[in-house]
């Protein structure tokens, strides 16, 4: 495929910063143009865009990353096919990991492109061997250092991060619970994905659900939402529990976060406890080895894959809001592009 | 020494229990009697008894001990002879630390009873060389992962834990940062310690004090008090900063806690901290040799251990009252008995 720079190139733009609620039309659908590579930087088109809830975080401010401002295409992670190699030593066609953003096509620096295996489906590369599946087993094993026999709580159960997190403690022996926004989602984590007992944080008996659902306490709670859940799940964790402070949904998508949760020092002197925070790209030196051990599970049938493609780049924004809002089940990506490799 | 079980036994019991700030006479002398001691229990006299913040947090609820409720003899750690072996292996005569708590005798589990070496002073053992002291070493060095050039910033830095993590760490090769509650304290701390730097939480311009003090940040944060101090130290954070929660005095005294620090999660997740509890009990095993390492260290020169005796168990009331005020510098101790060893 030849594109030339100066081309057509359809993007997503913010275009008005959210106050609290993200809305579908604060990003709105432009036509630019195909950059032109500057030294070092290849160029790429899009094919799969990963829909995460951090996305939103990167508009609320400075993370670990600059924020999105008014203007700016949104960020995201892709998969890419490379189209001009511009010198550099990526062959056009190799499909690659990095972050184009909501847009057809853009230059890149060729260090910042991860070429991918051949391992079908692509999509695979921005889920369970991607960033969500990478952060659901590093997180886990690195953070949350789980022993057979013990207790795993984890929040967004039914999510991208979550769906495997949840997988991967029962592989490893651990009972796993839980947390869902919906009596479907608790169905499906329980019934599809095997977890141990689900529990929904919008019952009105949440609280009690969860101490039933673990009456020994928890040793290790996954937290992907932040907020009130956190805040009940520390009070129930067991001497030496740990938290993976992964992600805080919750926090996100609204002008008021909640507070933080109560009894920080007490309960963490007391119980002893650990909360750490937990950042996929800290550990790219175990990426490879990971990526082993997730696809084994999948070829056997222990690890179940949850995706949903949506088609097109202008669905985009509603296919984060939605996710924002709960709708998901499972890993989801907007395909941009068509799929040539 | 011959002490038969029902001669007197001078006791302070809990007599009230305190609604917020701990007051002299919510604690009062007693005239209790020796006690027989049981199957496997030795018989011990008191001689001195160490003044600790934790001894206030036992009083208010449940900790990772029991509550000290109404009419109980005040708990604490202490240094203690043996009077009478009782057929264990302890022999009479005997220099033991234990938790006889505030009284002339008890009947204790020999198992519970340390033997100490002949180190003097016998004081050394409660502070520097005991509870104090350990939990400023292995605490530091355990939970904080310390690395030379790093910043260490401790709260009640003049105290007995502070006074030693502070000192432990510029041995480590760390900046070391106090955070104390008066400009004698800041000054002591400096010129007598041997801390890079000093700022009074008290100082109307604390905040900005302790800027000044780290501009590169904060690596370890060693928490003693909680609060607002340590909301402040965690938005201080560098990347990949640690807390090593030890105490929280600003929470022990006061019938209204002051809420948990803000940013938990966010801040935990975008800087990858590590907030984790640290109690000493659970580091049995490495008592010996850090109790090595301390000694070499006041042998030769480097560690400089600060302590208050103050005489008579009576006066044990007003040394905690006056602790949680925050009037001691270095370890507080009460000299119970004569030192007959």
């Amino acid at each position: 495929m030849i594109v030339q720079p100066g081309s057509p190139n359809r993007q997503i733009r913010l275009v008005r910063r959210p106050a609290d609620q993200l809305r579908v039309d604060d990003l709105a659908p432009v036509e630019g143009t195909v950059p032109e590579p500057g030294d070092g930087e290849a160029l790429v088109r899009t094919i799969l865009l990963s829909i995460d809830p951090a996305n939103r975080s990167w508009i609320g401010g400075r993370t670990y990353r600059d924020q999105i401002r008014e203007g700016d295409v949104m960020a995201g992670f892709t998969i890419c096919e490379v189209v001009d190699p511009n010198g550099t030593n990526l062959a056009a066609g190799t499909i690659v990991v990095g972050e184009a953003g909501w847009q057809q096509f853009a230059a890149l620096p060729a260090r910042r492109l991860r070429p991918i295996s051949a391992t079908r489906p692509l999509s695979h590369h921005l889920g369970v061997l991607g960033v969500t599946g990478l952060t659901a087993y590093i997180g886990l094993t690195k953070i949350g250092t789980p022993a057979a026999g013990e207790v795993l709580v984890v929040s967004a159960a039914a999510g991208a991060t979550g769906s495997v997190v949840g997988q991967v403690g029962r592989l490893l022996g651990m009972r796993t619970v839980g947390i869902v926004g919906s009596e479907a989602k608790r169905r499906f984590v329980t019934e599809e994905l095997r977890f141990d007992a689900a529990v929904s944080y919008r019952s009105p008996t949440f609280a009690d659900d969860l101490r039933e659902a673990c009456p020994s306490g928890i040793d290790v709670y996954f937290d992907n939402v932040g907020g009130p859940v956190l805040d009940l799940a520390i009070r129930r964790l067991n001497l030496h529990g740990r938290v993976v402070c992964c992600g805080a949904i919750s926090l996100y998508d609204t002008a008021e976060p909640p507070p933080s949760p109560r009894g920080i020092p007490g309960l963490v002197i007391t119980k002893r406890l650990r909360i750490e925070g937990f950042l996929l790209g800290d550990h790219a030196r175990e990426f490879d080895a990971a990526v082993d051990v997730l696809q084994r599970w999948i070829e056997q049938g222990e690890l179940r894959v949850v995706e949903e493609i949506i088609d097109g780049l202008d669905a985009a924004p509603q296919a984060l809001v939605g996710l924002l809002a709960g709708e998901n089940v499972g890993k989801r990506l907007v395909r941009v592009g068509p799929d040539r490799a």
